[in-house]
């Protein structure tokens, strides 16, 4: 029951992560990345030879529909601090900030041409930085430019289903996060509404918290280190859905089984993708000299360091194990027909040769001396057990009867 | 259906591109690479040991026939453009560049030794460079000389067919492409007529686009980006056809299957070596000091790096998700031996003890009291009932039976 | 018998170790890495997102029950040394050290965040320090601060039991240990009661030994040293075991064989993740500069770093080793398949014409001559033994028989 | 007929190259490397522990006989060219060289010590690239000594017969050719009479040649871009065997494809051992600082350099096939296994539940209603008919039937 | 009989190396190396944690029994040398070199703490290099200190036996060598009596020499190039072994072979680990700066490390070689039970319809009018026969008859 309810929670995240696709598939790219998914078709220009930049995007100068495009704002300092939504970005942007912000961070969920293009004029970012918010996915990367930082990630979220049934009680969400850290400025876009950033907002309204007395750089850590730890559950997930695997491999092997494996390694192959170049991209971070990043902040950034290098590791023994998995899978296959030859030929060697004999004495010759033998019937079931007891010792002698 | 459409659009790559080659081969190198078809021969020189450099090529002296190379160019500033076909090359080249061009693009399509001669002479560059425009195919690299770059790239085209038969809507055209960048002219050789860089014409003859503004190594990085842009389609049809292989694989293994998944991850490593040295050579190029390459010009040359990359891990992903196919093929295979040693193993084992005791009656002892016992036969229609019944309940218990 | 023995004492180390889990599984983690047992849950903070650093922590301010962390101090110089328990922990570090010291060793056991936080403050070491001394487990790394030095490291213990089965006459101990490398003073952190260092204590009872003479970095180096030293009988454990899975593996193969070299492999992988970062680990304490390490000790740490290679390529060919046994497992049950099919053929091939021969003398045709022959019956009887010798001898060419 | 020809080629080779072996062996090393053929025991001194240097060699002092070595000198300057054979060497070495010459070439034909001997002592080399000279294989290396450069290569070459018989037109030779390059003087060693250089000659011969205008290193460079260049035919002789190769895996696999394909990947290995090494002594050579290599030279070492990565590329890329079809023929037999059981289940499973009823209805039964009905007989007959129709109809719903 | 000499060869080099060891063990590590044999035990201190260096051993104090050490010395110069055995080497040591000894070689058979000890005391190097001469087995490698250079090497030696029989004509002898370079003086320990740097003492005793002119790097070099220079006959006992085991997998594959394989592999796994690191160690020799290593002795280093690359490519194409065996076998094993499989089914698929046939004769049915046909007996033999060979010209067409 309980191993079910495991091998299921897997499949659970494959079907619910595959938003588009064929009913009949059985493995299926869970994240949405550029492997095989219907996504990929988005993650490059349109058309081929395109113009870079955003500039020729066509709704570039059309407003978002009211309510599609979610931007907020959080002012703070160590000692104040003001958030909400904002209804008139234009506007919202041409007002100076007041003087006693430490840190303005904005937050804009769903990605719209003519906010990115707002933003881009007013905070004179590049064009193709611009193009790179806008199409999805993008690998994580950070860029370094002389009045800012550009960094891209990808933010893995384990979403609970409100479900009971153990085996659809989570999918795995995944959106890009593109960020752009000025002196006193952290924007950040979100692909999508929803993220794991909530308990640093519920940080910042607390005023004793180093985070309000540190800079941007020190949001930019606690932001990131919030979407590195949210990996963590993920795995966790892998790491339970292989041990249901091992189970059921040593146990009661089938096909299934290894399609399983094989889309677990898969997936695995994806989530490294997602986190190799981020661990690349704390690292560059963390060495970035100049003021941006400050002092205090850099153990942080090493600390987030640390934890992208597990993930690694940890993702990598995960593909190991099932590579492992596929040898034990592969050997079970081979050692059942081994159990199925040994029930064959143990029948048939044992019956055959008295098959034949019960046939010489089926013959009609005329001039058969035995067949007119008093206990010659008889004696040929004594014939017949010996016959068996002799094979039987034999195939137990070559270990085919009594061990598994 | 559908399934069979996309994996034939995989065979069709093969066929259309396979221009020598005996008619009963399954397998065939896709991309007229130094892989193993027959164009790898032209890729050195004809004899081993011949002089280098191309002065001692036979036709070098004589003009090519009238249409067999298309020369065309276009002169471009921020302000004004022409361009236009070049009937007498000689004569094109002696006129000095009118003043107000900025940027002087000469495009040369079919590959002449003559011409190249001409350009050679007129634009001094390298009788080895001038060498590796004339022999394909080539590795994909950049060399830096006093007075200009020399970069050559393998350019890859999905080229849509107009047959309905969605077997075999589109192919795989590869061809070499010689560029070189002067501070105001970039010349480029083209193998074969047809190219991806209509929208850059296009784009060119408007007159607000940054290209008009920019100087050549804009120019030359818009039609690398054309370049490389086009892999992902490539890449695409490639995923397409590698998930409906392993739909198959799942469904309906076949020996066909698996001469696919060969025949993809052949084309794969031969496209990855395509695709390897390009990344190299953009990378070397946004690396390359002096002012060939304007600053301006050089967040755009890391945009096309970064594609190359994510094109490269994509492959790569490809080549693993293949190699996973060939062990979930053989696993189905094994898996099938399987199911095919069940059935004898049931049939066999289940009759062969009945047809023994049939035998046994079958004999012609005068002694067998059995024979003449009122009840003996259908007696023995019930024995042979139990020991049925006992053996299916053996392989239920085994998981032979009811289980697939 | 006695490879029985060497056979359980692995199967022992696994069972001992596996402190959460299932009964019915065969295969488990064995060292509690964040691999897949039931302890990765706490290789990160309870909830991604939480504040970094251990102000947070719940119990903080909250002193631990009376003797559940033991804390003892270790005063040494050349000529004087004191040591004892320490009760009163704030009192202690209160009062001055007095001025003979030269080198103070504080050593934890158990960990307890209030214990921790109390050093924090005096010693000044980083929030994230402490909180990765709390947060097990770590990766082992080392960091450089202004004025000292962090190091976590994991120590492997081979515990030996009272039992006399030899069965299960050991088992594998893992804890984290963190140091803290000042001037005079090393802290050390351990996860569990009980270690290896006691030959260290005894030997700084001993005036004349080199250690009551060189400073904190000498003793940090023979901590380190007793924690590497300790991998070599974990090794030798694997190493016994494997021979005896190949001795199994030649002598007599069954599918127990293949998991436990399947975990076999899985342990050598996780002992290779701790061992691993250690060498790193210790080069770089090596290639510190400054005078945290005396030049003394360098050479010392050198021969620890040996050690550490020596470890890392030791397991390295287990783990090689472990793959060819894998190889040659597969081989043994491919050989055994054949045998059983071998026997199935020899004994059908020889009989089922046999019976074909004695089915025909069978049929009831009023017109069979041979019936009627007064020899036919024992003629046929050497017709069957020359055929059954005809196909013997096919065998034997075949070599089929008479080989094993 | 013509894929026998190709697949006979590549075995051509391997004979044709077999000096030395016994004849039953099937698998043989191509290229007398120090592989496993016999030419391995002189890759070393004939003692371990033998005095370094030359000057012990047994026959040093001893002059060779006449004609058993050819030194042939060519002299040259822009306008003048002088080129003979040598008779006396020791003469020559002795007279001045006359002034006009800027370059002289002396190239020598069969290894003997008194030879190597007198050109050390004329032209003062060390005694360990004497040794090397005379030892051979030695690993294609480059050595750079105050004023002079030492270069070992392997040169291979491709040897056309004139049988008619396609099996044996061609076989490969291979041999060890040493160069040291002074400054006007180059002097050549190869181990056997016959090379690749005879295009050179030629074109020394041609005055205008830019050979004839450039000093010692430009013809260094002719002399091993010949070399390289004829690696390519070797390659193409590889490419077509693995075509062959793989059209007869899949069209028709036996057990000596397999050999062929293990021993092409053997020798390519042995390739790949030769042109690595090459790779790195060119690319050496071109970074040499110092005038030695003339500025102008550079340009076209570089060209042997793209060569040179060239020919690994492509041997990689064979390795891989060579390694894709072992996985081919590997599925090719399993799957031949699969269809010969398949005829054995489809056969035994239809006729053994048949001849069970046979051997019912052959019972001697004195009870037995059914032997006297009236149409019993031919109602069986019904039955057996109808079995027989199931179980076809069963084994194409599977799939056995009608589908290869 | 050649083949099983040789093969035999390899298996003599295995038992007659296996000094600790279970009789039944087929497989054994060859080398003693810390692998799985039983010396692995002797690679660290006795008890984890124990003091470093080697004052604390038991019986220092205490000199060796006589005759146990061998202890020589070599003093030369160019024009005088001086060599024999040391009684007393207190005594010795104690007396002053003199003036006229350019090199004193001393050299140490056995080893003895107190032997090592006194000589530590009176060349004064560390007690750890003392400790690592005395613990053996040590990784080869070198440790440059301020007026010494220490070097730890791995000696292999091919011992012939006198016997006549092929099958144990030589074992492989290992043991490790310690040597300490001074200016003027190199001590050399050696584990075991008997070397093979016998060569060079002849060597020594030849005034003309170089290496009487050179100094103690010279004479460095030389035992090293001996001890490298002895590794190719080992790697040709390999290569032999190898071909062998080609020919007999092609041959006459058996279980057998695989093991062997197995073995060799893993044989050539530890001779790599210990050649390895003796190429880092003659390259940082090489590298060396200072005086201690003499400007003209450093071309023969080079060469001497080249010799080593070349042993580790060897062994690198022997273990491909080996690995490409095991598919070998492993095909040839599936193409066995392909074959055994055709003969049960061609001869199970022929008689089975037929004794099927019979069967239906056999019936007693009242009316089965065939019974009394005059020609129905001799028509059913044309039956059996048409079937027969039908059913072969299926198996022809099949391609299982006929070819092998």
């Amino acid at each position: 029951m309980a191993k079910d309810a495991h091998l299921t929670i897997g499949r659970a995240i494959d079907s619910a992560m595959a938003t588009v696709g064929r009913g009949g598939q059985l493995l299926r790219s869970t994240l949405g990345l550029s492997g095989i998914s219907g996504d990929r078709k988005h993650s490059r220009r349109v058309t081929p030879g395109e113009l870079p930049g955003i500039d020729h995007i066509a709704n570039i100068l059309e407003p978002p529909a009211p309510g599609s495009v979610a931007i907020s704002y959080t002012d703070y300092s160590a000692t104040r601090i003001e958030s909400g939504d904002i209804a008139d970005l234009d506007e919202f942007l041409e007002k100076p900030v007041p003087d006693w912000v430490q840190v303005r961070w904005l937050n804009v969920s769903n990605l719209n041409p003519y906010v990115v293009n707002l933003f881009r004029h007013h905070y004179a970012f590049h064009t193709l930085a611009a193009e790179d918010v806008l199409h999805i996915p993008q690998r994580p990367r950070i860029e370094i430019f002389d009045d800012h930082i550009f960094v891209v990630l990808r933010m893995l979220q384990l979403v609970q289903h409100e479900v009971v049934d153990p085996l659809s009680d989570s999918s795995l969400d995944t959106e890009q996060v593109s960020l752009f850290l000025y002196d006193n400025v952290l924007i950040t876009f979100q692909e999508k509404p929803g993220d794991v950033w909530q308990p640093i907002r519920d940080r910042l309204q607390n005023e004793g918290r180093r985070i309000r007395k540190s800079g941007t750089s020190y949001l930019l850590y606690a932001l990131l280190d919030a979407v590195v730890d949210h990996c963590f559950p993920v795995l966790e997930k892998y790491g339970d859905v292989l041990e249901e695997l091992e189970f059921i491999t040593l146990e009661n092997p089938s096909p299934q089984v290894l399609h399983r494996i094989h889309s677990v390694k898969r997936e695995l192959a994806l989530v490294r993708r997602i986190v190799w170049p981020m661990r690349e991209l704390v690292d560059q971070l963390y060495r970035e000299e100049g003021d941006r990043i400050e002092d205090s902040t850099r153990p942080y950034l090493r600390d987030v360091y640390e934890h992208t290098i597990q993930i690694v590791e940890i993702i990598e023994s995960y593909r190991e194990m099932a590579s492992g998995l596929t040898d034990l899978y592969m050997s079970a296959m081979s050692n059942r027909m081994n159990e199925v030859m040994k029930v064959l030929t143990i029948i048939a060697t044992i019956f055959i040769p008295l098959t034949f004999i019960a046939g010489v004495y089926g013959m009609n010759f005329q001039n058969m001396p035995e067949l007119a033998w008093r206990w010659a019937y008889p004696a040929l079931w004594v014939v017949f057990t010996l016959l068996t007891a002799g094979m039987l010792f034999f195939f137990k002698r070559k270990g085919w009867i009594g061990k598994t």
